[in-house]
């Protein structure tokens, strides 16, 4: 991975003074970069029998889908409240500073279905417990959770103890 | 792509009375429908030496970013203002009521580079046209545009003359 690695750039003072932001968009627009990621991603969890990926918007998105092509499983979209037209399920959860609310179609995950949870980056991990939850309270069994990125300082792996999870580059 | 259309349904008065929204969410959930949909779009412009694929965020990375794993091609986000954490450029554009503004890194393309634009949905096309002149600014050439679906009677279609234009499903 640490070819990887070496395409993600650090920002200084994003989004705020003081933070070093992991940029990977060098890596996206690598075209061999961007399928090794999306393939080990998947590699990891091709034994788990997963039937979704589920993601949140935006970042999300990116690799959630296209790794569930890889697996040949179905996607789906955690969104922002008021994104989602059809009938949906809401999580609040605690930020640093004030709450975070996102949402999920109810008809979205089976009963029992096991579903990849797939994000860029793993911080504090509020918003991917979040995601748990609502796949979790609609039936759905949490085949792993995949993140490209972890940010290991953080200590956001703790909130997901019981769970397998999988980091492709860690920053201690 | 009769069996792409049957996912899509119909939700009324979504994001506000009178409109009736075409949620692909469906198609997004059947593995088969997904993979089917993302090969679709990269099989129309397999010819075109498509070297990055760019979309808008936020429906736009889910089709993108698989588009161009599969076409062996890097992905490109453009987002909302503030986003993107890197040198930007910025393109504001008209809207019903208002304006709206996107950005894109500046060192996203190179001069030359062919980029195929990807989104799920064109309807009156304004933030695609924003999107494509973003690209060309950069020195892009726009080696075609994709969508999901075409909403025709919105007439989105028409900004975009004089460039390959490809819609897998059209609602008339």
């Amino acid at each position: 991975m640490r070819r990887l690695r070496e395409k993600i750039r650090d920002i200084p003072d994003f989004p705020k003074e003081g933070i070093v932001f992991k940029d990977i968009t060098p890596l996206l627009m690598d075209p061999e970069c961007l399928r090794l990621a999306v393939s080990s991603i998947a590699d990891a969890f091709r034994d788990a029998g997963v039937a979704k990926v589920c993601a949140v918007e935006a970042r999300g998105f990116i690799l959630g889908a296209a790794v569930a092509c890889e697996l040949g499983a179905g996607f789906i979209p955690i969104r922002k409240p008021g994104k989602l037209p059809a009938d949906t399920r809401c999580c609040t959860y605690e930020l640093e500073y004030g709450t975070d609310t996102i949402e999920i179609h109810a008809d979205a995950v089976s009963p029992g279905e096991k579903v990849l949870m797939v994000d860029d980056l793993l911080a504090t991990g509020g918003t991917m417990a979040a995601a748990c939850k609502l796949v979790e309270e609609l039936g759905g069994e949490i085949a792993g959770i995949a993140f490209l990125v972890e940010l290991a300082f953080l200590k956001g792996a703790r909130k997901f103890e019981g769970y397998r999870v999988n980091s492709l580059i860690t920053f201690e």
